[in-house]
C-alpha cells in the first residue's frame, strides 16, 4: 500500500463518515478564492466535528508521515488552504459552536469553523461585537481570520485580529492538545504563543478553539462621507492628510477609478467621472458628528467633493459600492488580488508607484486600500483558459509586475501582506522582506510544533 | 584562566571603558526591585552605548560560553534582570535615544534604554503619547516594559504592551541582528516574532530598538472619582458591576483597607476608616462627563461613598494616594509584590481567597488592584536580616501562603503574572498554568534563539 492508501484506510477505521471521499469534495479542496489551485488533489477531506476528531486525524498523519492542509469556509487569499497530491485536507468547517459568551468579561469562547458573520449576529444581543471585519466576513470563518491575521476594515479605530484573540486551543501535529493564552486582559505567563499561532497559516497546528476578546456595541450614530476627487493620487493625500489631522475614523476606504467604474457597471449604477477616485469615511461613537464635520473640512481643502449622511441606511448603502469591489473585479476577469500595506504617510507614493507598474508593464491594477490603515488591495485582472478543475492561474507577466509592486512596498517600509497572508503565493517574497537569518529562524520555530514537516508543507516557507 | 577572566580580557579588549568591574555596579546588578538578588556577582557590568556594542558582547559571551543578563534600570518585579555569578550585566540604560517621531504614521523608533516618562515627555508636544503606563513609568525603561510586558494601568482602555509595538530589533545570542515586525498598521508577512519577544525577560534575544505605536493625547477634561465602601468585597463587586455596565474608565484602581491605611500613614494624611476600602476611576475622552456621571451612579448603587471632581489636579492628587502604594509597602517592611490577574468578574472571588489566604497562613497581604482589567499586586509583608548586598529574601512561610495565592487565581481563570512577569521568583509554577507539554515547547523554541542557554539562564523556565 501506498503512504496515502495506508493514511486513507486508517482514517476510515477510526473517523468513519467523516472522511469524505468524492470527487467534487477532493476538487473543491485544492482551491480557495485566490484563483490559485494545488497540483493534484488531496486523498481525503476529513470533516472534523469535535476536537477529538482533530487530534485522531493528525495522529495518523503523524503515524504515516501524511501532510496536512487545514480548512475553514475556503475564502484565502494567497492559497494557504489549498491541499493537493498526497495531502489530507481537514476542515474545521463543522467546528462552529460558540460555547462560551461572558460579557462581564467581555469574551467569548468559539470553535473555529463559525463564520464571522454569524458570530457577530450571536453577540448583538448581548450588545457586544468581535472587532475583525475582513470584507469576506458572510462566508469566512473566525479560525480563517485568525489563521490568516485577516483584519479587514476597521483596524486602525479597533486593532488587528491579534489585538482580538486572547487565547486558542492548538493541536499539534502529534495530536497532543495544548491551551495556549489567558481568559484576563493581561497575561504575561511564558512566551505569547496565541500571538505565534495568529497568522500562521496552519503551519504549527490546527486551532480547534478559540477564546475571543470582545467589544462592546458602539454607541451613538454613524455618520458616513463619501467623497470624490479628479485623480487617485489627491485622494491619497486626502487620506493621508485625515490620519494626520488627527481624526479617528472607524473606516476609511480609497476606491482608485478603474475600480469605481467597475462596481458602478456591476452595480448598474451611473458611470463616474472619468479618472474620479472615491473615498468612503464612517465615524461612529459618542463625537460621531463632530468627528465627520472636522473630516469633510479636511477633504474639502484637499479638493474632496464631499458628501455627508447621518442615515445609517444611507451609509450602508455608500459602503456597500466598497464591499462590491470583489465580485467586480470577478466581472473582468480573474484577479489576483494583492495585499501591501505601507505606513499611512506613503499612500499617495504607493499609488505613484501602482501607476509606474501599470505603465511600465502595459497592464491595468484596479486597487482599493483600507486607507486608515495603509493596507492596498491591487488588483491584477488576467484572462487565460481554465484547468480541469476550473482554475486559470496568473500568467508570468503579472507575477512580473506583482514583483515589482511588492519591492515598491518595501522600498516605502511596507509589508508584503497587511492581512491575507503569504500562502504558496508570496512565498518566494518572503525572504526578501525578513532576511535570510529571519527567515530560517523562523522555519526553526516551525519545526518546534511540528518536527516531520506535515503542518501545510510548502505554505509560507518555500521548500 | 577561568571562562569568566577570559571573558572578562576579551570584553576589556573590544569595549574598553564600556566595562564596569566597580564593586558596586557589580553588587548593583545583583538585584532589582523584587527583594531577591541572585547568588554571587557578575564579572563585569558592560554600559553597552550601541548596537554594536551589544553585538559585540554577544559574540564574546557565545565564544567563551559565558551567560549574558539584560539590564535596564533595574525596576523589575521577579528576578528577571539580576545577574549572578560567572555572567555578564548587560546595560542598555545609555541606549536612551529617540530615533524617529512619525506624527502623521503614529510610531517611533527608540531605543531600549529610554524611560517610559521621558518619552512620554518628548512625545508630548507632537500631541502624541505611548499607552503602556506601569507604576513605575518615572523610572522604569521602554526596553524593560517590553521585556517584561509591564503595561500598567490604563490597559483595559488603552491595551497592553503587545498592542503597542510594532517591531522590535534583536540581537540573537551569537550577535547577529535582527529586524522583527512592521511600520504598517497591518502586517502579517511570516511569524509575529515580535509578539513572542514581548514578555520574554531576555530569554530570546536583546532588544535593542523597538518601532512604537503612538495615540494622539486624548482630547476632552479629565474626570476623577473616589469611592470608599465598607469593606473590600464591596470595593471588588462594585468595579465588576462598573465593568459590566458597559461603562470603559480609563483607570479603574483598588486599594484595599491595608494598603489604604499604610498610604494614608505615609503621606500623612488623616487615617481611613477601619475597614473600608477604595476605588479610583479616571474617565476621559470626550465623553468623559457622562461616563463619569454613570460610573457614579453605579458606585452609589453598589454602596459608595462617592466623590466626583472635574478638575485634572485634584484627580492627579486622589491618583497619588494609589501612586504611593509602592513606597507605603516599603515603609512596613520588606514586600514580595505578585501579580495575579483574573477574568474582571471573578475580581470578589479572588478578594476572598487573598481574605482566605491571610487567615489560614496568619499574615496580612495588603492588596491594590487594577481593577479595571483583573490584575491584583497582593503584597506579602516580611522582617528579616539583610545579606551583605543588603536584600532580605522572602521567608518560606510567605512563599507557602504566595503559593496558595497562586493556585487559587488559576482556579478562578486566572494567570500567574499580569505584567510583572516569571522571572526566578515564580518559575516553580510556571509548568503549572502552562502543563508540560507546552513548558517544554516554549524552551525549545527559547532555544532555537539561543541553542547554547547563555540569555538569561535560570529565568523563566527553571532548570
Amino acid at each position: 500500500m501506498t503512504r496515502g492508501a495506508d493514511a486513507l484506510a486508517l482514517l476510515r477505521a477510526e473517523l468513519g463518515d467523516r472522511v469524505d471521499t468524492a470527487p467534487e469534495s477532493l476538487a473543491a479542496a485544492r482551491a480557495d478564492k485566490s484563483g490559485h489551485a494545488a497540483s493534484g488533489q488531496p486523498i481525503a477531506v476529513v470533516h472534523a466535528r469535535s476536537v477529538a476528531d482533530v487530534q485522531q486525524t493528525l495522529r495518523i498523519a503523524t503515524r504515516t508521515g501524511t501532510p496536512v492542509v487545514t480548512r475553514g469556509a475556503g475564502t484565502g487569499l494567497a492559497g494557504g488552504a489549498n491541499a493537493g497530491q498526497g495531502e489530507i485536507a481537514l476542515s474545521v468547517r463543522g467546528m462552529d459552536r460558540i460555547l462560551e459568551v461572558r460579557p462581564d468579561d467581555l469574551l467569548a469562547v468559539v470553535e473555529p469553523g463559525i463564520l464571522n458573520a454569524d458570530l457577530n449576529a450571536a453577540l448583538e444581543p448581548y450588545g457586544l461585537w468581535w472587532a475583525p471585519d475582513p470584507a469576506s466576513r458572510a462566508i469566512s470563518t473566525v479560525g480563517g481570520n485568525i489563521a490568516t491575521g485577516a483584519g479587514g476594515l476597521l483596524c486602525a479605530k479597533y486593532g488587528v485580529v491579534r489585538d482580538a484573540v486572547l487565547g486558542v486551543d492548538l493541536v499539534l501535529a502529534d495530536g497532543r492538545l495544548l491551551q495556549l493564552g489567558h481568559r484576563t486582559v493581561k497575561g504575561v505567563t511564558g512566551l505569547d504563543l496565541t500571538s505565534l499561532v495568529i497568522g500562521s497559516e496552519g503551519t504549527l497546528g490546527v486551532v480547534v478553539g478559540a477564546t475571543l476578546k470582545l467589544r462592546r456595541l458602539v454607541p451613538g450614530e454613524v455618520c458616513t462621507i463619501a467623497a470624490t476627487f479628479p485623480d487617485v493620487r489627491r485622494a491619497a493625500e486626502a487620506s493621508a492628510a485625515v490620519t494626520a489631522s488627527g481624526a479617528q475614523p472607524a473606516i476609511m476606504e480609497l476606491m482608485d477609478a478603474a475600480s469605481l467604474a467597475a462596481v458602478h457597471a456591476l452595480l448598474s449604477l451611473d458611470p463616474p467621472t472619468p479618472g474620479a477616485a472615491q473615498l468612503t469615511i464612517q465615524t461612529d461613537g459618542p463625537a460621531a458628528a463632530a468627528e465627520a464635520d472636522a473630516i469633510a473640512a479636511v477633504l474639502r481643502i484637499a479638493g474632496g467633493n464631499v458628501a455627508l449622511s447621518h442615515d445609517r441606511a444611507e451609509g450602508e448603502r455608500l459602503l456597500a459600492i466598497r464591499r462590491s469591489m470583489h465580485p467586480a473585479m470577478e466581472s473582468l476577469g480573474t484577479a489576483l488580488i494583492e495585499d501591501v500595506s505601507v505606513p499611512r504617510s506613503a499612500l499617495p507614493a504607493m499609488f505613484d508607484e501602482i501607476a509606474r507598474v501599470e505603465r511600465e508593464h502595459g497592464i491595468v491594477i484596479p486597487t482599493v486600500a483600507h486607507a486608515g490603515d495603509g493596507n492596498l488591495h491591487p488588483n491584477f485582472i488576467f484572462a487565460g483558459e481554465p484547468d480541469e478543475f476550473g482554475v486559470i492561474e496568473a500568467p508570468e507577466h503579472v507575477w512580473a509586475a506583482a514583483d515589482d509592486l511588492f519591492r515598491a512596498a518595501l522600498r516605502l517600509g511596507g509589508t508584503l501582506t497587511g492581512e491575507h497572508g503569504v500562502g504558496v503565493l508570496k512565498r518566494r517574497w518572503l525572504a526578501d522582506e525578513l532576511g535570510d537569518d529571519q527567515w530560517e529562524l523562523q522555519r526553526q520555530i516551525a519545526r518546534v510544533f511540528d518536527p516531520l514537516g506535515i503542518l501545510n508543507p510548502g505554505k509560507v516557507f518555500a521548500t
